[in-house]
C-alpha cells in the first residue's frame, strides 16, 4: 500500500485509514452496481442511499432533532461567507460579527460587499487575534451573530460558545465541526468546509434551522438560495457525489468506530493535552495562543528562531511527519490534530520535538530567548 | 475487482477503467507523499502539479494558445448560469440567448432573475426542442450570445457552432466538451460540468478569454468573480482537489491513450453511426431528434409503447447495460455514449436491441405504430 506518514496538515488533512481503504476496495464496483460511485447517477438508488445516510448521520452525531436541514453545498466556506448575509440578513436589521482572525475578516468583507449594515461587536485584532474575546454585548436587534468557532491560522478556539439571546447564532465551524458535542439549539446556521474534520475538499456541510428559510429572498440567484438546496435534498443540480460519499464514510467512522462525539472529544482533549503540556514545560517551544483560548485542533507554536523553525519542519518531514509549517501569513509552526490524526501521531511528534530540543537547547542565544518571549502571555 | 457494466448514464457517467484503476492504485499514497491525494495540502507541490497539469492538458487538447484562462469552479454548470450574466453582462448591452432546451431555459432564467435585458434570439421550443435552430440574426449590440452545444435531455447537438461576428460566444458544453475539436477563438467563455465527458461531479471547467476579465464588476461577491479564480489559479480557497485530480487523469487518458480530440471525435462518430443506423433501419425503434440536429453524445429513442420501454430498460439492466432510461421530464429511452463509453458497449447494446426487436416486433398493434409516428420527422 505504499508509505503512510503522520499528517499534521491544516486542511485538506488526514482521513481515517479505514475510510481510504473502504473507498479503494469498492472504487470500481460500488455496492454491486458494476460502476464506480463516481459513475452512478445522482438520481439512482445507490446515490440516494449515500446522501440520505450522510444527512441522517449528521443528524444523529449532532443531535439535530427535526428542526434543521442538512445541506451539502459546493464552494467551501468561502461561498458561505457571501450566501449568509444574502439569505439571512433582514431588512433594517444589522448583521453582527465577532472578528477572531483571517476567516472572520473574510466573512465580514463579503457582508460589506453586499452593503449590509455590518457591525463588528467584538474583535481580538488588537493582539494579533491571539485570544477569544470575552467582553461584548449582543444586541437583540441583529439579524444574526456570526462567529468562527476555531481559528486555524492563529490556533484559537471558543471553549464555550457566545450567548446571544434571541439572536440566531451563525457559525463557521470548518475546523472543529464534529470534534466535540454541543447544543445546536441557539444556532440559525452552522457551516463547515469538509476538508478538515469530516471529508475531502469540495463541499461545505451546511446545517440550517428550518425557520431561517423564511428569510431567503426570492430575487437572488437560484444556486445561492438555501431553499433551493433544502427543497431538493441538495440535489437541485448534480452534487459533488464523490465528496459527499467520502464525507459519509468519515461520519460512519465517527459513529461506528470512534463511537460518537463525546468519545471523539475525549480523544481530542487527550491529544491536545499531550502536546500543550510538552510545549509548556519544554523551555524551548512557545505556544502562541492565549492559554484560555487555545485550540484543540490547531496547535501553533514557535521555536527560538525562524531558522530553527525551518529546520524543524524539514527534519520532521524526513521522519515522516508532514504539515507542521505555520500558515504562510503568520509563520512559525503548527500541528493540526483533527479527528483522524491519532494519539500515536501526537506521541511520535512529541518524541521528535524532545529530541530536537535536546540537540538545540544548549545553543540558544539571548536574541532567540527574546524572540520567544514576544509570544508569551 | 467486482463486476463492471456498460454504462449509458447521462451524467454522472462512465469513466475510463484505466483512470479508475490508477486512482485506486495510488489512493493511500499519492506520488510517494505518504498521504492520499485527498490528504495533501492544496498548497503543496503535489497538488500544484495536479492543477497545473490539468490546466496545461486543457490548453493542449483544445488548442487554447495564450489567450485563455482555464479555471475550476465548484457548483456545476448551474452556478455558471448565474455567474455569466453577473460577470459578462455589459451596462446598456442586452444579453442574448438561443433556447434549445431545459438547460438553456435555466440559463435564461438566471439572467432574468438578475433583471438583465435578456433577448432570446432563437428557440426550438415550438417543436419540443427536437431540433437546433438555423434561422436567426445575431445583433452586434449584444454583451454576448449564449447557447448550449449539446442538449442531453432531447438528444440534439450543434453540428456547427453559430456565427456571431464580433459578439463573444458563451457556451454550455457540459455534455460534449472534449468530444471533438473546435475553433475556440470566437468564444468569450466556455463552461462544462465535469461529470459527463471529463470527470466526476463536483467542478465546472471554465475557459475564459482573457479580455473578458475586464468586464468583471468589483462589487459582486468574491467567490462569484471570474477574476478571483483567474488571479489565483483556481485556488483563492481550497479547490475540489479530488475532483480536479480525477479530471486531470481523464484528460491524460484523452491525450495519451486516445491520442487527442481528432481521434476521439472519430470514435464518437463511429459509435453514434452504429446506433443511429440500427435505429433508423429497425422499424421498431424511433429516434426523437431531427436528423440534422442529432447528438453524438445522447441518443434519444422510443419503443412502440411506454410499457415496452419500461421492460426494455429493465431487461437491459439484467444484461449489465445501465442508464438507458430517458430523462424523467420526457420519458422514452436514451443511450448516452460519452468519450469513456466504448465501441464494444455500443455494439453490445445494438445486439441486445436487435434481440428485443425480434421478440416484440410481431406483436406491435396499430396504436403502437401511431405512438412511434408521433416522433417521426
Amino acid at each position: 500500500m505504499g508509505k503512510r506518514i503522520h499528517n499534521f496538515n491544516a486542511g485538506p488533512a488526514a482521513l481515517p485509514l479505514s475510510v481510504l481503504e473502504e473507498i479503494q476496495e469498492e472504487l470500481l464496483d460500488f455496492k454491486g452496481s458494476g460502476m464506480s460511485v463516481m459513475e452512478v447517477s445522482h438520481r439512482s438508488k445507490w446515490f440516494d442511499n449515500v446522501i440520505n445516510e450522510a444527512v441522517e448521520r449528521t443528524g444523529r452525531l449532532l443531535n439535530l432533532g427535526d428542526d434543521f436541514h442538512v445541506l451539502f453545498i459546493q464552494g467551501g466556506a468561502s461561498l458561505q461567507f457571501c450566501m449568509i448575509p444574502m439569505n439571512l440578513g433582514l431588512e433594517g436589521k444589522p448583521v453582527d460579527y465577532i472578528n477572531t482572525g483571517t476567516w472572520s475578516t473574510k466573512a465580514i468583507k463579503e457582508a460589506d460587499i453586499q452593503k449590509k449594515d455590518v457591525r463588528v461587536i467584538a474583535s481580538s485584532e488588537d493582539k494579533g487575534f491571539s485570544y477569544i474575546p470575552k467582553d461584548f454585548k449582543v444586541d437583540e436587534d441583529a439579524s444574526y451573530l456570526h462567529f468562527t468557532s476555531n481559528n486555524t491560522i492563529k490556533g484559537t478556539q471558543w471553549a464555550e460558545f457566545p450567548g446571544s439571546g434571541k439572536v440566531p447564532l451563525v457559525c463557521d465551524m470548518s475546523s472543529d465541526i464534529m470534534s466535540r458535542p454541543f447544543d445546536v439549539r441557539p444556532f440559525g446556521l452552522i457551516y463547515a468546509g469538509a476538508q478538515k474534520n469530516i471529508g475531502p475538499a469540495g463541499t461545505a456541510l451546511v446545517i440550517i434551522r428550518k425557520d431561517m428559510l423564511k428569510r431567503v429572498p426570492d430575487d437572488i440567484p437560484t444556486m445561492l438560495r438555501y431553499t433551493t438546496f433544502a427543497e431538493k435534498n441538495s440535489m437541485f443540480n448534480t452534487p459533488a457525489c464523490l465528496v459527499i460519499y467520502t464525507t459519509n464514510l468519515v461520519m460512519k467512522w465517527l459513529e461506528e468506530t470512534v463511537g460518537g462525539l463525546e468519545k471523539m472529544e475525549r480523544i481530542n482533549k487527550e491529544k491536545a493535552a499531550i502536546l500543550y503540556d510538552f510545549i509548556d514545560k519544554s523551555g524551548f517551544y512557545q505556544g502562541t495562543a492565549a492559554g484560555d483560548s487555545r485550540s484543540l485542533m490547531n496547535l501553533t507554536f514557535r521555536l527560538p528562531s525562524e531558522d530553527l523553525e525551518k529546520k524543524f519542519v524539514e527534519e520532521a518531514m524526513k521522519e515522516d511527519m508532514g504539515g507542521l509549517k505555520g500558515h504562510r501569513s503568520v509563520g512559525g509552526c503548527r500541528a493540526s490534530i483533527y479527528n483522524a490524526t491519532g494519539v500515536d501521531a501526537v506521541k511520535d511528534l512529541v518524541a521528535f520535538m524532545a529530541l530536537k530540543r535536546k540537540k538545540d537547547k544548549g545553543n540558544i542565544k539571548k536574541s532567540q530567548s527574546d524572540f520567544l518571549r514576544g509570544y508569551q502571555f
